[in-house]
């Protein structure tokens, strides 16, 4: 591609927390150009930094009223949808047509069992055929088909944050599946939308601590999806808390390791999993990942503890909600759909 | 009183944050009994408990939906009304004739002069009359009005934290008045009130500090009557913030004293006016007022610095806006008002 | 007793965190008189307010170095422990000699076995013959020998808020013992002391969350006996984490019920077991316990829900760690050592 | 300059809060290579990224013990001393010698007076020579200066987010001087410096907020000497408080405008001011600046609100007090002095 050649790119949604990640990203993109921003609510066509004062000076872009024939008719080279599940199943797959890849970073085609989204997203799902099409994309598992993928299923937040350090594990067949797994998962409070509500009011959140959707958390299918497992919560239980913090997941995750595999064996798996990985980082030394190591980048950090006579063993994964968990993980998969280095635009995040 | 006869006491609005305090106040007042807690919203008929999970094994009381013909067949000794402004300019004439004494948390009654109601409130005064009867409740310079009043309007919280410092001095003639008094007002969150919006939105707040309504905050012209000082910014400056925590206000503010005034004047002044005050403390000594100090706690403290040469001063004044700034100082108000000892179920909240 | 004779009460460790708790409480107990406050650092004779401004106007006692003659001289009924635990190990004996119960809140006297003390507190014990003596005073478990106790261990925070959601269930034999119990808990940082490090630092804290000790915390063996279950991690894990909060603990307790016991029969037991315990509150309803409704509050709240089908149970429980996890637990310990009611100066805490 | 030779910096003061932000800049500065970075304290050769796992996987660089004549061997073309005043002071002598141009973030040559180190800093000023030489680095005021400095004080993140806003206006006669300019200041933690002490333990600081070295801040003759008025509090008030956050400043200032100015003639002076300046915003509609804006970015956002009928005028300005108060502004500094863009790796930081 020629180097002054930019790719036309759009963010849809472009007023929630991830799209705001993604605006920013987008625009400090060597090989991209921000072409449109839309948003469903209330601020029609007020310029992107009114709604965003942070991007004062940084674009003149208007942000407007979401429709798809004004995204049809930029004609992108990539579209970045960060709207709601029910939103991104409608207008997928009209923008579909338009020859852009998509990158939904909604819940709407990460689950490849349509009877699924009935109990955990309350729709019934019309497009089971684009399911099979979507490819699911935490980057590391699979560059291959993201190669010139035209609908791309980002992942959610607390499943990268588990199936980064978790998946090359039980592939290698290390880890004991005959007692749950257990995911004590903690994110900050972006993960829960812009949308204002007594749960995400300051004075609820601060200062406080709490678990939620015990059991019942949308990303639980999506967990045991990507780790070849069952969902019932004798094989995985994953537990989400809120944090009084913005951005950060941090995860707690408890496995018994099979007899002959220690602490070594694990290091060595995640370091040949991830060698061309830039952005999974592997904690090799007594240093624990930490909240505040991965906020504003674009890693995924991973370490863990063993007990080497039991074998039980805690692995502890940290990444930024916003970035990791959805934008510039969303960078990551355009980048590999349109051709581009994985890390185009991905590095200067931090 | 005989002392196993108890006061009868109702919270209207009993949902929100001052409201909860409230609530939690005349549980453990030793002379009053919670006959009744209302709220405008959802909640109706639940157990405040289920609301405020907070009260779990307090009390069994539920919390029903506000209407003043149940209030009154409650025949209440005191009614708290923490409610929105408009909904108290309503309640105010029917609930006075059930005899109960009203403490009004609003601001519906706070003003005497009703032209200033369309500009800082946005509605006409319906009961100009009420005005002129009702005592404005800062109660360390109300006392005798209060003993026995039947509506009491008790103060904002910001107002609370500038005229407990300045009206003594101002009183006192020591500060010079052909310049601004500025006072520059810091408060956390839950003067913003439990209404989910953007702006108390968690991620809006933490790691963040903003100015707000400059210039135009309706706590202005109370507190310019409050000290009897002109409503404009030529005689008074007021600007409020907002600080990434729950409860809490401090206010710093900038006079300049008369010749002949210094510090250990102040002290005097503050030290006569509050003598006692219980729940007034004066800082003689390096250490200056903080947040941390207060927050949960019915006190307001004030200190100083005076550049002696030049008279410059500068006040610091620390309350917490849930408690002197709204729920003790309406305690300290109602006691009064039905003849008990000013710091009855006061003392017990710190 | 005669009403107005009050017991004497001393806190040594007056200036830490759970220490000022104490203070506080002790000088609103009806029954206790707080006749000395001492500590080992810097602050030797200020006032006790001018080290904690909080209580300004509430003492003059002064902050005393600690001594063991002077605090003899002073004849106490009863002596609070907040200091480190060597000090203890030091100070104990020397004060048992005086006659006054003694509330240990370090833990030099925790562990029976002393075998664990140079691996775990990394001293020797000397005195293994007071190890024997101790009362451990959960509250809820030890009222019989809490009676006339003159050495009491008070429980460390995260033990407090996982024996009393779990010791019934394992002492009904309701639960899977042949895998691990999994205890993932989160604490303000108040439980790390006051002692400045890097560590506490506001902003290494603040939009941060980490685990630490991971599987050798000093809090696991104390567990473990608490449960009678053996100090390894295939019987119980148990992990910390440090929350960006001041105060609070959330436990979060994976563990597996045995066939035929469900919510409802885990809810009886809590509820059979408690019935008597006004400071621990089952949450029954689909409210789960949060932090932010214990803070300042004595209580401990335990909730739980439970895969019907599998058996898995995910208990939840909280506390604020410098009350039930520190001063206001060892208040009611202190009542029952000496004869007092339980609840003594402990409701008047919220 | 040829594209591939890199600029050889140093970073002296790596392991603080603006030396971490330092090296981050320069490791991602397209013209410079960090070619050492350097410390006093504790750290000795450990890697970079073991001090700052925040750096894990981006360099290798050790950081070493600092030490002159290794920072002479590395033969830098920039150094930044983001040290403590006295070491700063002693160090830049030698350094000067190496030809390298110097950055120096401390205060030992920001005052022009050496009469003021002893009251302010508690120093003697052994190089009143150097204090003539040093350019005082607000970059958007000094760019001539700045091109081919060799010794550059960076300035105050205070007088950075004062400075900016209102020397335009003093310098075109637009504020009334014979009344004091009031300065209400808040800064977050990290402004405080890393090391630990009571009054950074996240404790002591969150859910608090407090005033601290009023009418004695060392930033207040680095104020008053940026805006050439006297250094005494009928002239200049300024005030520094703690907010309980991580990083930014806001500050609001108080100026009485002269006749015939208004909220339009102050826009068009900034205006005109910074039409060069990138890395200076104004904010010409209702929205005044926030903290959230600006943190984790190079700008210092400014806004006002004006009474037009007094003439009393509300500035608001905000800034990252580890960026543009401190790092950034050393590289927009740094690049000036070297030939380089002004905007060079600065642009790369939000």
């Amino acid at each position: 591609m020629g180097s002054d050649k930019r790719l036309r790119a759009i963010v849809a949604g472009a007023t929630g927390y991830s799209g705001q990640e993604l605006v920013r990203l987008v625009l400090a993109h060597p090989q991209m150009e921000l072409v449109g921003a839309f948003a469903s609510r209330t601020f029609e066509d007020s310029p992107l930094a009114a709604v965003h004062p942070r991007l004062t000076g940084l674009t003149s872009l208007p942000c407007r009223k979401l429709d798809e024939k004004e995204i049809g008719r930029l004609q992108a080279d990539v579209i970045f949808l960060a709207i709601p599940n029910e939103s991104a199943l409608e207008l997928v797959p009209t923008l579909l047509e338009t020859g852009a890849a998509i990158v939904d970073l909604s819940g709407a085609f990460r689950l490849q069992d349509p009877s699924l989204y009935p109990k955990y997203y309350g729709f019934e799902h019309t497009r089971p055929d684009l399911l099979q099409q979507s490819v699911y994309g935490v980057t590391e598992f699979a560059r291959e088909e993201l190669k010139g993928a035209r609908l791309i299923a980002n992942p959610g937040c607390y499943p990268t944050s588990i199936l980064i350090p978790l998946r090359p594990l039980l592939d290698a067949g290390v880890i004991l599946t005959d007692r749950a797994i257990i995911c004590d998962s903690k994110s900050g409070v972006t993960g829960a939308g812009k949308g204002p509500s007594v749960t995400t009011h300051f004075a609820e959140v601060s200062e406080n601590f709490r678990a939620y959707n015990v059991f019942h958390h949308r990303h639980t299918p999506e967990i045991a999806q990507g780790l070849h497992v069952p969902d019932n919560p004798s094989a995985l239980i994953f537990t989400a808390h809120l944090l009084p913090i913005n951005r950060g997941i941090l995860s707690t995750i408890y496995v018994q390791l099979k007899p002959g595999t220690g602490r070594a064996e694990v290091l060595d798996i995640w370091r040949e999993t991830f060698v061309h990985s830039p952005f999974v980082r592997v904690f090799e030394d007594a240093q624990l990942p930490e909240i505040k190591f991965v906020v504003n980048s674009p890693f995924v950090d991973i370490g863990l503890l063993v007990d080497e006579e039991s074998g039980q063993a805690v692995i502890i994964s940290a990444l930024d909600n916003l970035l990791k968990g959805a934008a510039s993980q969303a960078l990551q998969n355009a980048n590999l759909a349109l051709g581009l280095a994985e890390g185009a635009g991905v590095e200067t995040s931090f």
